[in-house]
This record gives C-alpha cells, structure tokens and sequence, in this order.
C-alpha cells in the first residue's frame, strides 16, 4: 500500500487516478505523482531507515509501488557519495562530493527510473513498453524487462555507444537505429505505439520513472544526514534527475526532515547542446529545440526536453543556474577525476566536474560551500573517451 | 588495531611480521595472514554488523588494516547476492543465487583485493607496486593505485580487453602489454622488480590481495543469513576467491557464527585451460602448466596458479570439485542470465552457470540444494560477447 494520492499535471493541475496506467495530461503535460504527505509523515520517521535494505527501495513510502510482489529489482541505488578532497583541491573546493551513479546496474543512474518505472508498469498489467533513448535508459529499460518479463521496444541514434546497444540486445529488447537524434527516435516510438499498442515509456511521458529518479534526492540527503549541501549539479538532457531530486527535496521539506535553504540546483550542458542554458540566461520558463545539437556526451545531448520548463522552475526557485562546457573540458574533467580520485566517471559527470570549477572561477559557488557533483554513469561505457597507445613488450622483454 | 598476529606460509608453517612489507615465504609458498580468533571472537558480535557501512569494510576485525587512516575505499563489496529463480528453473534449481560482483568499483571482484592490498601497501610505506594481470586486477589496482597516490605498473596480454586497457591508462597507471599470457607478463614484472625496486603486488606475492577476496566468503554467510548454502561455483583462474571465500569460512567455523557442513567448493574452469580440473580428476595436490592455454574468458585463462595447492586443497576438504565447460557453453550462459534475470554477467560468471547446469545432470548437485554461482564482474567490459546487427531505421521510419 503506497501514499500516492493522485497523479497531477504540473501545467494545468488536473489530476488522474494512480489506478491505471497513464501517459501525458490532455494539455501535453507530463504528469506528477503526488502523495499524501500527511499520513506518510506519521507513517515513517528517520529513524526507520537504519538497517533497511541498501537499495532505492528504503525508501519506499515515498515510491508508488502498492504491492511488494510487483517489485522488480536488480540492486538499484544507495549509491555511494564519495567525498574527493584531492579532486576538490584541484578545483579550489572544500567540500567536494562525488554521488557516483554507476554503482547501479547497468552501470548508470537510468536503473533508478527503469526499477521503479517497469514495477509500476509490472503492477498496472503492462505487457510491452516501447521509448527513444539517447542509449542508457534504453540498456536500464531493456535489463528490467528481461527481468519483469514485459517486452522491451528501444530506438536510439544509430551513433550511440556500441556498448548500449549490446546492452539491449543481450537483454534481448527489440532494439532499434535511427539515422538521427533522440528526438527523431521519439516520432518512430510516437508511430509505432499507435500501430502496435506498446506502452509509451518516453522519458516523462510516464510518470514513474521520474519517482525512481527521485530517490537520488532521498539519498543525498540521507547520505549528508539531513543537512543539504549548498549545490548540486547535474548533467541535464531530459532533465528528470534534477527535476526528481528538486521534487524529493520538496517532499522532504513538506514532512519535516530537511529545513533551511535547499541546495542551488545547476543544470550543466555541453556548448553544443545547451538548450536550458540558453533558456536561462534569456530568464525564459521554457527552452526551444537546440539545432544542430552536437556533443561527445550522448546522454546531455537533448535538443529539446519535455520537461524543461520543470527544470528551469527548478533552477530558479532554488536561486541556482545553468552552464555550459566545451567536450574538451568534459574530456579533461573525466581524466583529472580518474587520476585524482580513482573514479572512472562517464563524460556527463566530467561535464558537471568542469562545470563546478568554472562556476567557482566565475564566482557563483564559493571554495567553502559543499557541492555535490551528480555522476551519472560508468566511464566504461565510453571507450571513445580514452585512446590506447601501450607499449607492446616480447615474451622476453624488460621495463 | 587489527587482529592480525602474523603471517605464515601453509606449506612450511613459518611465520613472519606482519608490521613490514613480505612477498613469498622463502621456500617459495604464498604468506596467509592469522588473526588471534580468539580475541576477535570477544571483540565482535554478529548482530555488532547491523547498521555497518554497505562495504567490505563492516568486517573490518577480519581484515589486516592496522589504521583506519590508511583506508583506500572506492565502495567497494557489499555486492547483492540476487536470488535468480527463473534463469534456475531453466537450469533445473530451486534455490540458485547468483552473489554478482559487477557491482564493486572497476566492474569486478578484483576491487576487493585492490581495496585490502593497497590500503595495506599505503600502510606499509610503499610508493610503487607492479603486477601482472590478465586485465581486471591491473584496472582495479590502478583505480586504488591513484586514488592512494601510490604509483602502478602493469602488464597484461596484448589481447586484454580494449576496455581495461583504457581503464589502466585513465588511471594513470604504467600499462604495458606482452606478446604471451599472464605467465609472460609475470616473468616481466618479475625481472622489473629487481631492476626498479617495485613492490611485487602479483597474485598471492603480496599476503593481503586474498584477505581482500575472503570478504566474499563473509558477506555470503551473512546475506544468507549464517545458514550456508550448499555449494558455491568459483569461476577459478588464479584462484584467490576460491581460497579466500574457503579462508572466510574457516575463520567463521573456528569463532562459532557458522556451524554444520561447510559448503562444497566448486572450481570451473574453460576446456580450453583447466589446469585445476585436470589435477582434481587426477587426484593431485598440485597442477601443472597448461600448455596452449585458449579460452575467450580471459580471467580465467591462467595456465598455472601460485595458489593451485590451496585451490585443491578446498576443493578436497569441502567434498566439492572441478568441472571445465566450453566457450560456446560460457557464451550461452551469459545470454541466458541477461535474458532470464536481467543481469550481463562476464565471460567467467558465464562458465559457472553453464558449470552449474553440468553438475546437475551429473548428479554432483541436487535440484533442492542451495547453490551460489559467483559472477566475478560485468559483462560491459567484454563488448566481443554480443554482436550487433540492428535495423537501421531513416528519420521518417517506422517499426
């Protein structure tokens, strides 16, 4: 038995049952899961959490799941913040965290939507689910059907990393290319639901995907014991982590267990690919379609995001910003956090380390604020990102 | 303050401090660590573990660490031991797990030796450490390597995976490669230590690389709750899971947390290179080079193992044994894990599931006993496993 009230669209606020599967509002608008937080607060305190499961699913008062048995798990989440002083010296911080995402299965944060976006699919009957995927989500989705039993459908752009694309078909989805981008993949997936009744798991246009990646909130507040730190920054394509961690760290305020400002929010982009910077420097509350939208970094190389207008809500309520990197300093973020830290990350989380140093150079983040940098996913699924030139020794050979 | 009270070789019996560096005993046999198990029995409880730090450092009185300032974490152990009900019913179990190690830091299992060895190293003042490896153990090194600002040289066959190459050079480890095999690359570093003064951090050349492995053995009794299954599949190569999981289980025995009939302990090794197996069929308590060592699982492609007595020795002492199984068997373990249960195991983990299938229609295992495959790492790391052939859709496509 969940908490969930109702599910509500942030545009128009009209609400839907929880009860059977939905996709968008009438309005075009992704639609929220809202909770009854009253009773959730008498039901749970913080205390409840010691000794749970090491899983997203602690936390499952504030999930939408109603029966445990429609649980589909691969290890997802409570992932580590790793603290990287030498990486945090480097960069003039403090107090520099590392919440490092490609703990989870399938190596990146997309696990988090996918777990509790395929149970739900799982406890509202849905046999097939179909979505566009700049590649990651694609590889979650697809380890999560093989593992619910519901079938998978992926486009992704013909460029994604080869690794995502085995990914998918060791896990035996349908898997798709497309001469194109994520957007293109997404009118295929618009296509193909009406002629063979897939479920449409498009990013938000479910809305539980966005409840799994809420728990990266949840945990960065349990993980600081309740005591938020100063920013946090995201490396933003679809957006639905920030806008997930911003609607965690509300919920937390609405019960109680956080107090004080919330963290800035940043939304990091790629130079080439920087449709909500764009947006926010133009004090906009929505952002246009990116043309021509080019960065080594697939999973923030979303021209145009559904939920975009969340994500500038997001930044602007929590007094943040956004800002772009070139891909030669995601590609330097990524090597001085390996070498510093011993932390391969994926070229989204080199964008954010890059971007947490220029906005310290710039002035927005102060040396003695902590900072969290959110990063997304294993650098292993990148090989591109690191050239091999070894020397070659005989059998008979000396160093 | 550990509890170590020395080191000592199992073939002599001599002992030596463990407060300076040591590599092999000097009649040639690996160095195990002892702990006065009487004193670490007082010290800790069972139930003392609830609530622990989500790593293998909760069992931090079983491990050699004298200062927790030397302590080298990348969030490494602690890995789900996954209850695989579907992909058992197809291999005819009604209780099989799979204890997935993809989960540590690098992608395998070689980070909990990684994490013990150089934490210990940094501990005992060394600056510099080399190895030869197969490819995991030299990407798992190098991650610890910088992350403790200890310098790290590596050689590893030509034909390691492109991935791990990358991942050492990220690292910014030393990284060479050799015409040969392991054995090659281990005559190599062999002859740089005298040359270059390097500490020698070669598979049980260095005393606490198993205590880093022995890990897995604790966390299995504690996940299954004390009440251990009845058999674990070790896909073996050098063979310092298997030795430290059957250590584990010794320590566990001898203070009293678990009791009855230890688990049989299983080695699976590829046809291709099966030393151990050939030597268990023979009744040995050694084994001997494999000539033309060939098998697509590399981490399990070790011709001769320093610890190939202890490997047998487990295998006899806990009524298990040793089984080899064919690439195209690996292969098709692999795509029957993703496909059933939603996990890309690696090449090795592979072989023990297809192992596991062989020994039941052998009638070595029982359909109702509890049986524990280790999968050592992630399947990402071997793109070579899944060959892509996807349909390429135009912009305008449909599916």
């Amino acid at each position: 038995m969940s908490f969930v009230e109702r599910l509500e669209c942030p545009r128009c606020k009209n609400a839907y049952s929880a009860e059977v599967a939905h996709n968008l509002c009438y309005c075009g608008g992704p639609l929220l899961v809202r909770y009854d937080l009253e009773r959730l607060k008498k039901a749970i305190k913080k205390k409840d959490l010691i000794g749970r499961r090491a899983d997203l699913w602690r936390y499952r008062e504030f999930l939408p799941l109603e029966n445990e048995q429609n649980l589909i798990t691969l290890g997802e989440g409570f992932t580590p913040n790793f603290s990287v002083p030498r990486l945090g010296q480097a960069l003039g911080f403090k107090q520099l965290f590392i919440k490092d995402e490609s703990f989870n299965p399938t190596g990146t944060f997309k696990a988090r939507g996918a777990a509790v976006g395929v149970s739900k699919a799982k406890e509202l009957g849905i046999s097939s689910f179909a979505m566009p995927s700049a590649g990651n989500a694609a590889g979650a989705w697809s380890a999560y059907g093989a593992k619910a039993g519901i079938k998978a459908v992926v486009v992704m752009p013909e460029d994604a990393e080869e690794l995502v694309k085995k990914e998918c078909i060791v896990y035996g989805a349908k898997t798709y290319l497309v001469k194109g981008l994520i957007s293109d993949a997404g009118k295929i997936i618009g296509r193909g639901i009406k002629t063979h009744g897939w479920f449409d798991a498009s990013t938000l246009k479910e809305p539980y995907r966005i409840e799994g990646k809420k728990t990266l909130g949840l945990e960065i507040a349990e993980q600081f014991n309740w005591q938020l730190p100063d920013a946090i920054l995201y490396p933003t394509g679809g957006g639905v982590g920030l806008i997930g961690i911003w609607k965690a760290l509300k919920e937390l305020q609405a019960i109680g267990w956080v107090d004080g400002p919330l963290p800035k929010m940043i939304a990091v982009q790629a130079e080439g690919c920087a449709p909500i910077v764009k947006a926010f420097n133009e004090g906009k509350t929505e952002s246009e379609f990116f043309e021509g939208a080019k960065t080594l970094a697939g999973g923030i190389r979303v021209p145009k995001a559904l939920g975009d207008f969340l994500v500038l809500k997001a930044l602007y309520q929590s007094g943040g910003t956004a800002v772009s990197v070139t891909d030669e300093e995601i590609i330097a973020g990524v090597n001085q956090t390996a070498r510093s830290e011993g932390l391969f990350i994926c070229p989204e989380g080199g964008a954010a380390v890059a971007a947490a140093h220029k906005l310290l150079l710039a002035g927005f983040l102060k040396p003695e604020e902590s900072v969290v940098i959110l990063n997304t996913g294993t650098g292993l699924k990148y090989p591109g990102l690191v050239n091999v030139e070894l020397p070659t020794l005989e059998k008979g050979g000396e160093i």
